[in-house]
């Protein structure tokens, strides 16, 4: 849809190196798109576990329901993604679908069709058919290499203006593991566009379950503090795998989620997951700023994180910021709305380090002309104190630009 | 800020009778504005009870404050309301002038001060000068005439690109009684710009409590089921008058709710209320649409509600009426989003009459044709069937354009 590369676009991306026991394939499946990939397959090794974080939509699309299905087993072998279709609302015919690519999967990698996932992202309510994807799975499963973790991150795009690719390597035990993930945004959902799916792989060994909470555990500070446009996507799909080859390198075994030789790992895994959902935010539709909004002194950190949340998703606060308008005002306005418990008269708020408001009124000390300056920036920084507890909470968004009326107001050819 | 007229203004307005025992002034105070109105002033005769409904938000503008606690007295003497500036988060400041205007609008009527009641629109954060405004109360108060109905509602302008007013005549007894209401909107808070401020009275004798209970159960379906932009202000405020005054003339005083009496006077005070709530979402800033959601099938009433209203504030479903695209998978989504229960494959979807999806599938049926020649109505009517229960609600809101990011998106110079 959006031909320029966002402003907020990286510079210049990692070199992602291999995650031994993932094996990559990417092909032209002309789902929808035509001359680009949008078929992504990565196949694990035998023994690789599983984790999953989904959408909280209650109305989700049939591969989120497939995948949480086969979570329950711990075990991946092959992981299918296609971009175009979401294969969302479409009924049994989209079961069949999810069914169809699952016994193909499995038949391409001769395992269980229990440990297979997919994802699918594009146009919600077109019937995907089956046959587009299962045709190239056999293939694409002998002929997936380890490499190729950023040509998997473009296959997996819609309307994202570049590809998301985040990487880290860790001492675990006595020899150094890989962590590698990709991600794909942009808005929240839309024919043609966006849903946030986002793959890790590593060579650690780790069981199911401490795979899962680590996952869980690690997306409320990341891609759960994140906010395009405050819509909620059908196919919301955050999965990792651990291959466990490190384990003949000599990695332990990780089996406990308190295991002390997980804290280097768990940090650079939720390092991994923040660049990742930044990411997505930058490439938000039509965003020219990134906002990161602190609340600090709240009742608890779960109200400061819904205080955060409601300023993140107010219209008038992200249409501020693409106007390069520190106007606190809108922000009490987003702080009372919330609902949680908030004095007036206690509020002080921040763009950057200038203090716009405290105490109830316009700090005194307040330059219009410093501030000014602060909002030209691509990076944006609010913090509320609200003066009345210990809790805070980060969260990211974007701005609110007339590019995203545009992306997102276009009729649907 | 907007200088055209929104494309959805009344083609024409009623005519306001005069309501017997109100008498109107407005003047050119200059709190910010020029060459305008922007002070307006009621003053009721003695008896007049009142009731209000007022902003949810936590952090309230110094007026709410001010007629909340007035409000326990039940009785009304004189309403002054400026626009140009919401003397809301002005700290103590801000009480400071409430408490002014207070006693200089007391004195202006000769009553106590706990008849008084005000609003405030328009700047968030600037402190607002009492003498602005209480030089002209005892002249005012004076000059005060039973018409200028119409003059009231431009007084209370900001954003609004028209005057909202409404009226309604109706039996009460053995003679007829009048109800005259005014409103203004248009987002829903920013500096030079919105909030909802409404105005009701009548010549009927209802005892304060009834009053109350008329407007508080009034709201549910017409201020409480529009939005703009999800934004909620610091200062939206609804006020009832009732001055009694046709009690001379043989109306009956009403003292209980539940008076059959009262039949025609609720029905037509609810649809002044959703008059003056719809011109409010029909003049929202930059909307070109009107988009009436009804949900039914839900589980309940509030459910209902709460999904409507997910709709209602969705970006991507407000983008899409904009473009006039019947994008019914955005719809499918915002009903997942709302967290009340669904069922996927029970939903169905229509715009107007056009049945687009049912059974979890788009419809055999639907055509594209039909639905893009509908969809370039200036009044879009969208219903979901949750087919799980018989809850049901309707909400009000409009489309979302790029004049919404302009007029919200500009330099606060």
């Amino acid at each position: 849809m959006s031909a320029a590369v966002s402003p907020l676009a990286p510079k210049k991306y990692p070199s992602m190196p291999v995650v031994e026991g993932v094996r990559i394939a990417t092909a032209e499946a002309r789902v929808k798109y035509k001359g680009r990939t949008d078929l992504l397959t990565m196949v694990f090794e035998e023994g690789t576990t599983v984790a999953g974080v989904f959408t909280r939509s209650k109305c989700p699309s049939a591969p989120v329901e497939f995948c949480r299905e086969n979570l329950a087993g711990g075990i991946a072998r092959i992981l299918v993604v296609n971009s175009g279709n979401a294969n969302a609302f479409t009924g049994k015919k989209g079961r069949a679908t999810t069914v169809a690519v699952g016994e193909a999967a499995a038949k391409a990698v001769g395992a269980g069709k229990d440990t297979v996932f997919m994802a699918s992202t594009g146009v919600i309510g077109e019937p995907l058919p089956a046959e587009r994807i299962t045709g190239f799975l056999k293939e694409m499963a002998v002929d997936a290499k380890p490499e190729g973790w950023l040509a998997a991150a473009k296959a997996i795009m819609t309307t994202d203006t570049y590809p998301k690719v985040a990487t880290a390597t860790v001492r675990m035990g006595e020899v150094d593991v890989i962590i590698n993930g990709i991600a794909k945004g942009a808005g929240m959902i839309a024919p043609d566009m966006a849903t946030m799916l986002s793959f890790v792989a590593t060579d650690a060994p780790i069981a199911a379950p401490v795979l899962q909470e680590l996952l869980s555990k690690g997306t409320g500070k990341t891609f759960n503090a994140v906010t395009v446009d405050s819509d909620t996507s059908t196919s919301d799909t955050l999965m990792m795998f651990a291959t466990g080859a490190a384990a003949r390198r000599g990695a332990p075994t990780i089996t406990d989620a308190k295991d002390p030789k997980l804290a280097g790992f768990r940090r650079a895994l939720n390092r991994i997951l923040k660049t990742l959902a930044l990411q997505v935010v930058r490439d938000g539709e039509g965003a020219r700023k990134q906002l990161e909004i602190t609340v600090t002194g709240a009742k608890s950190s779960r109200s400061a994180k819904k205080i955060a949340l409601s300023i993140a998703n107010s219209p008038l606060v992200k249409t501020a910021v693409a106007g390069e308008d520190a106007n606190w005002g809108r922000v009490v306005m987003a702080v009372g709305k919330a609902g949680e418990p908030a004095e007036r008269d206690l509020l002080a708020i921040w763009f950057g380090d200038i203090r716009v408001a405290h105490e109830g009124e316009r700090d005194p000390d307040y330059s219009e002309e410093a501030t000014s300056a602060y909002m030209k920036r691509d990076e944006i920084a609010l913090r509320v104190d609200l003066g009345i507890g210990r809790g805070k909470a980060t969260v990211w968004t974007c701005d609110l630009t007339k590019e995203y009326v545009a992306i997102n107001g276009d009729y649907r050819s």
